[in-house]
């Protein structure tokens, strides 16, 4: 466990990935307060919500309000996503953080299935994008790469794969006079294992040493902090999250599938290893808490269930 | 990862440790429903009862009409479990396997709280029952060290005091010219994280390097699997788990914390790491839709729900 991180970033997701999941009926009231809950947990970044069509994802048609109606903490980052320009032009909008965001999906049937779209026109819509940020004075920002691991209609992608829709992202960057300020790989699916994470990271800092690695796990089949352990134990020092382990996985069998990783669970694992991530575990318990009564079912979190490991006297 | 075993061998304890958790009402035809049903999965070896006193464990009232009741398949293991003596001879009479256990808690708080006993008191007992095995013809058995990373009471158990009293147990054992066959070190209260992991099963294998470690984890905080995964880097090669993760944890602060780690989901992480189990996965899942079915509540197993990932065309 020698290249343990010193410290991590974690990026708490439930708002935004989680929320999405839910059925629409969520007041917006209820998310600001979640945002505000967590705002105070040491989480130092926070994506709210999705610039997306409201007519396609109606849970997200209140980002506007989400946006005004949170109270902003110093030392918190509050972001968000968004597909297109349409979105990101909202976005900036908004007032919210926009890193200058490039993705692609690693399994092309995903892309064309999900997306419809081929990796070209992807890529070229990564271009159009790129274009964009810089007209609206945006730098360098982040790869995601969707599906790197696999998807539900391929089964396994190869590292290869992986690795060369990985090399279409980053060649938009760079000829942009932009390098990424991170290569994310997210196990969109949750298909990811510690071999297949060990094997991928590897991949991705052998060929680009300057970019960092940050990993976007999801527990669907129960080796999400794992998977978080094998990122870890390679110096992975930035996750994203979800309190409560918010969200489903739209691609699994029925709704009662996991969603991400829980943040109090990778705070907990990075506690014990002596890795500092600034996140207050018995706060954001609380938050998650919260998070399960505002959805008003159980949350996946087994610490949030449990408790922290607290020494009866 | 260059130490993973070629063959993992994972006892299912479900129907042990996972219904005397749950509300004593469970029919017993269902608990040998599932019990038949588990011995169609590939898993090797099943715990199906504990032999303790009714009075206090009414779950385990029927450990009779279950012993007689379950179809034996050939190459599964039917263990079970007693705490003294007179549970040993129960045990014994009701032809379900009874390897020579020797058991105790590192946490000498836990062992105090829990047992009422003393650690000398505890092993003076253990010398009685080791005694008593040899007058029923067995030999060597495995050797249990509850609460191995922490308790409840104390907080986190050191890696000297969880060896002075797993030295106690292989005294009992050589002393009596039965050297123990396995040293299950056990996260009994859900205490573990995988570098404790590490440390623990490093100082015993080095301290005892002829006697196979096996781990029983407990998932109450959500790093079970992670803590599987430290245990395999290193060679472990028996484990404990419990079917969807039947069961949970009378020491965590209420009763929806999780229980052991998921038997289906180690399953697959061994899978996916070329670890041989002879585990069916797919009917272990359906055993785990059985078992929920049974307790009427759901479980914590996130395989279970989610479903193995395979490729939608």
């Amino acid at each position: 466990m020698s290249d343990l991180p010193t410290h991590v970033h974690i990026t708490e997701v439930g708002p935004r990935e989680g929320f999405q999941f839910e059925p629409p009926h969520i007041a917006t009231a209820d998310k600001i307060r979640l945002i505000d809950a967590l705002s105070q947990t040491g989480v130092p970044e926070i994506e709210c919500a999705s610039f997306v069509n409201p007519k396609v994802v109606p849970q997200m048609a209140d980002v506007f309000q989400i946006a005004d109606g949170i109270t902003r903490h110093a030392g918190v980052t509050y972001g968000c996503m968004w597909l297109n320009e349409k979105g990101f032009h909202q976005a900036i909008s908004s007032g919210l953080y926009t890193p200058a965001l490039t993705s692609t999906s690693a399994s092309d049937t995903f892309l064309m299935r999900n997306n419809n779209r081929t990796p070209d026109a992807q890529i070229a819509g990564q271009i159009a994008l790129r274009q964009a940020y810089s007209d609206a004075g945006l730098g360098s920002g982040p790869i995601y790469l969707f599906t790197a691991f696999g998807c539900n209609y391929e089964g396994a992608v190869s590292v290869e794969q992986a690795m060369l829709r990985a090399a279409d992202l980053v060649a938009v960057c760079e000829d942009a006079g932009t390098p990424p300020t991170c290569i994310t790989l997210c196990d969109t699916v949750g298909a990811a294992d510690p071999a297949g994470v060990r094997a991928l990271v590897e991949a991705v800092r052998t060929r680009w040493p300057d970019y960092p690695v940050a990993l976007h796990l999801h527990d669907t089949r129960g080796l999400g902090i794992a998977n978080a352990m094998a990122g870890l134990e390679l110096g992975v020092a930035r996750f994203d999250a979800s309190v409560g382990g918010l969200g489903g996985c739209p691609f699994a069998r029925n709704r009662s599938a996991a969603g991400n990783i829980a943040t109090e669970e990778l705070a907990l694992l990075c506690d014990r290893l002596g890795i500092e991530t600034g996140i207050d575990i018995p706060a954001l318990i609380k938050a998650a808490e919260l998070a399960e009564t505002i959805v008003a079912h159980p949350l996946s979190s087994k610490l949030a269930h449990a408790g922290l490991f607290t020494p009866k006297p």
